[in-house]
């Protein structure tokens, strides 16, 4: 059997964690052919030199099967995107706020277009939940689902500090953005839970009408009282069959399967009308994690 | 597009709850055809008394498509399921003995079989650990896996009570088997650990050289020794690639994720080179969460 041929658009730290991944666990069934990165004239390693090319390029080069774009935004990945479609390629890709915003758009579109990564990093939570909206009447979903709030919050309560120097820290070592409004105001977290509810009701969500706070209203006496309370403060992404979906800053009690979930890792509850209540936990983000979810779009039928 | 016909072998709880299950959320892509049950003189609903018929005729009815095996045991279930499948067709089953015991038997025999309801109840752990163990080194699995067991050891330590009198309440309520050997002392236990380190592993696991111990030596003070120290005592079925399988009853410290799940809850964390940790919750028995697992099989691409 020939191998199938990836074609990765991106190279930063997920772009080459797929790479190695494929490298190491999945070589027997693909190779990396063809790389697209936005700077060429970064330094990169040696073996990939030979593989760069242009993005628009690569999504209809012969020699590419599956394209993987791992680069974020609206533009140019969903016109990539819909190219690569258009070729009968398989589409892998980890972008959360393309996914949220076109859902409809993209479904309609056609294809085989696979956004496993683009929701809580390396859970199966997109897989899993697939398979359950199929045979239950799913209800509602509950989740942490973003790992650089978790994590701020965990360390605000660790460290008993206000959140603006974990906040600046945290960007310091990289696991917050330089504009850190994606994900400190709720909007990653509302992209994820807009995906994970328009797979549970079959539609688009509307991004306008979600109910949506970040954390920065979180003050370190907001988190004692809650403390004293034997509760502890979670930036929850829910969806509702009833209510749609919503984010929100939440004082979970502690025996709460969302309460104990700390740092960058990541948590959802699903509940159906047969299967009462299902929880995947794991790590919502990083290079490795979410090239492991990549590569389970890889290997799917 | 027509409906694909289900042959229902068992029409005990399982096997009710997946026909209700069938009727209520997958009717417009699958049907009961035919209902195969031990004791013909029983009363069923009426609706189920026109389907009823013979297993070994159900197996090679035309009329069926896929077949449910829900029956447990070793025979016949056996012969039933190789017969359905050399007649081209879908086998699903709950039958966890079954897969232990016959793996690389059944591999090797060919054709369409699943088990996700085979462990772990409705916990979708093997759809998850297959796509894993494609894409990451699987290092190890350590799960709670009988519902029984956490039940009864969630009981004696709310109740402070001894295992026998909670044992035989169990049984009274239906929640444990008349002869509860297969759950007390680590069978079930053993025989779900074994299929997912077969997935793992590649190749089924030898199950007279696995270490197996029960809860039947687990006192009211062995318990309260292990809260003295902050640990809560769990029936833990391990496997990892250095060491292969086991079943051991663990004192698990409190922040350990497998020591809060309490009752009929089952939990699985799995680790791998690149997934570093993944941990599923949820009903590990039940007639609606089992089912759930089934219809999972059935939707199955």
């Amino acid at each position: 059997m020939s191998r199938s041929r990836v074609g990765l658009i991106g190279f930063g730290t997920v772009g080459a964690a797929v790479y190695e991944q494929i490298q190491t666990n999945l070589w027997e069934r693909f190779e990396v052919a063809r790389v697209a990165v936005r700077d060429r004239g970064k330094a990169r390693p040696a073996e990939i030199e030979d593989l760069l090319c242009d993005a628009q390029y690569l999504v209809q080069a012969d020699d590419v099967d599956i394209v993987v774009e791992v680069i974020g935004g609206i533009h140019p990945a969903i016109d990539l995107i819909k190219l690569a479609l258009t070729q009968g390629k398989r589409v892998v890709t980890a972008n959360k706020e393309l996914i949220a915003r076109h859902y409809d758009e993209l479904i309609a579109f056609g294809g085989d277009l696979r956004f496993e990564a683009a929701v809580a990093g390396g859970i199966p939570v997109i897989q899993v939940l697939r398979t359950l909206a199929q045979t239950n009447r799913i209800t509602s979903i509950h989740g942490i689902l973003n790992g650089t709030t978790n994590f701020i919050l965990t360390e605000m309560e660790t460290r008993q500090s206000e959140l603006e120097p974990i906040l600046k820290e945290a960007q310091a070592m990289g696991y917050a953005e330089a504009d850190p409004t994606a994900d400190v105001d709720g909007f990653d977290a509302m992209y994820k839970i807009a995906i994970l509810g328009a797979i549970a009701s079959g539609e688009q969500l509307d991004l306008e009408t979600i109910p949506r706070s970040g954390i920065r209203e979180i003050s370190l006496t907001k988190m004692r009282e809650a403390a004293e309370h034997e509760r502890r403060i979670k930036l929850v992404a829910s969806w509702t069959r009833e209510s749609g979906a919503r984010v929100t800053c939440q004082a979970l009690p502690l025996d709460h399967p969302l309460s104990q979930v700390d740092g960058v890792m990541n948590a959802v509850t699903i509940e159906g009308d047969f299967m009462p209540t299902l929880t995947l936990i794991g790590p919502g983000a990083g290079g490795r994690p979410t090239s492991s979810a990549i590569c389970g779009d890889l290997v799917a039928e």
